[in-house]
């Protein structure tokens, strides 16, 4: 899912990886700032100023935009966090960014109960690939962070890159509901695990 | 919500509360089998085999009904585990209690996506206070058992409550997603931050 090449180049292609990439931008402002609950795909093309078929050539259905919204912000968060050294650094800093956007953390935690529910296979693909990969590439840093510090740890990191993702996602529900909620101050308690 | 001096009196009244928790548990098992997504509260009714008229004697809505199944099945299962020594210990068994009812943590997350979204104040209400609570309860109970064993922390318990419960809700929907995730052993990482 990395556009930048493309997007660099001229030519018909490159200019559906723009449109394309403008749709999910303006959709996460219209969900954002409205919701999606009981949003059809045409209400969503409508709320855009774009038509249900010029979504349609991008986008299957409804869940596939919506889907391609959280893929697509998944790809800039790791992009901005990733020059920050330390896991919980980045886990925080990706925190930091998604409370700018609530609507975004919404949208997360209404699509992972569509992906739950039985029968929504776009979604739920997308879920099981991200927490799989999220936990090994959680893992993976957290094993290259402690070689790095000369620590050595007996701990099962694929359960820590498990616990982290957990984390994150439970304390962003409960900052949605009661925005006094301390996101980084309780990941940081995580630390001391490692 | 605690029916039991009711459940076991006499008369009307007793009649009302046997039968309202009668449409609990048969909405729970509806649920479990069959999901929720897109059903109406005509459509329980149909399911159970309630009236229309009776269901909504009981229950204002259909994210009425959801809620109190939550909130009922919340009571049950704090009583199971009430006798269990230790707060983790608690949550793993009542996790372990959940997987047995994969449709429950199913509504539970769906119903938590429904209270993140604008306008549905039923739900909203019920998870702001039961995070509320339950925070202040681990918060509570972590103090007791320190204090019990004769140790002493500096940890803000109420953060630990928090991430507590968060780790709870990310677990559970990780294994709703993936039958290999082990919550209980997630669970037991968080030992280490008493």
């Amino acid at each position: 899912m990395t556009n930048d090449t493309a997007a660099g180049t001229r030519g018909p292609y490159a200019k559906g990886v723009r449109r394309r990439r403008e749709i999910l931008d303006k959709t996460l402002d219209v969900v954002a700032s409205r919701g999606i609950d009981g949003t059809s795909l045409r209400a969503i093309g409508e709320a855009i100023g774009v038509s249900h078929a010029a979504l349609t050539h991008y986008f299957d259905s409804r869940e596939a935009l919506l889907v391609e919204v959280l893929r697509e912000r998944d790809v800039e968060s790791t992009r901005r966090v990733q020059g920050i050294d330390g896991v919980l650094e980045r886990m925080t800093a990706a925190a930091d960014d998604n409370a700018k956007v609530p609507g975004l953390v919404t949208l997360y935690t209404n699509m992972l109960a569509t992906a739950v529910e039985p029968g929504n296979d776009v979604s739920r693909e997308f879920f099981v690939e991200r927490f799989e990969s999220g936990r090994a590439t959680l893992a993976r840093e957290l094993r290259e962070q402690l070689e790095a510090s000369g620590r050595h740890s007996d701990t099962d990191l694929e359960l820590v890159g498990s616990l982290i993702m957990a984390a994150f996602d439970g304390l962003q529900v409960q900052w949605l509901l009661d925005r006094r909620i301390d996101i980084a101050g309780t990941l940081a308690l995580l630390q001391r695990l490692l």
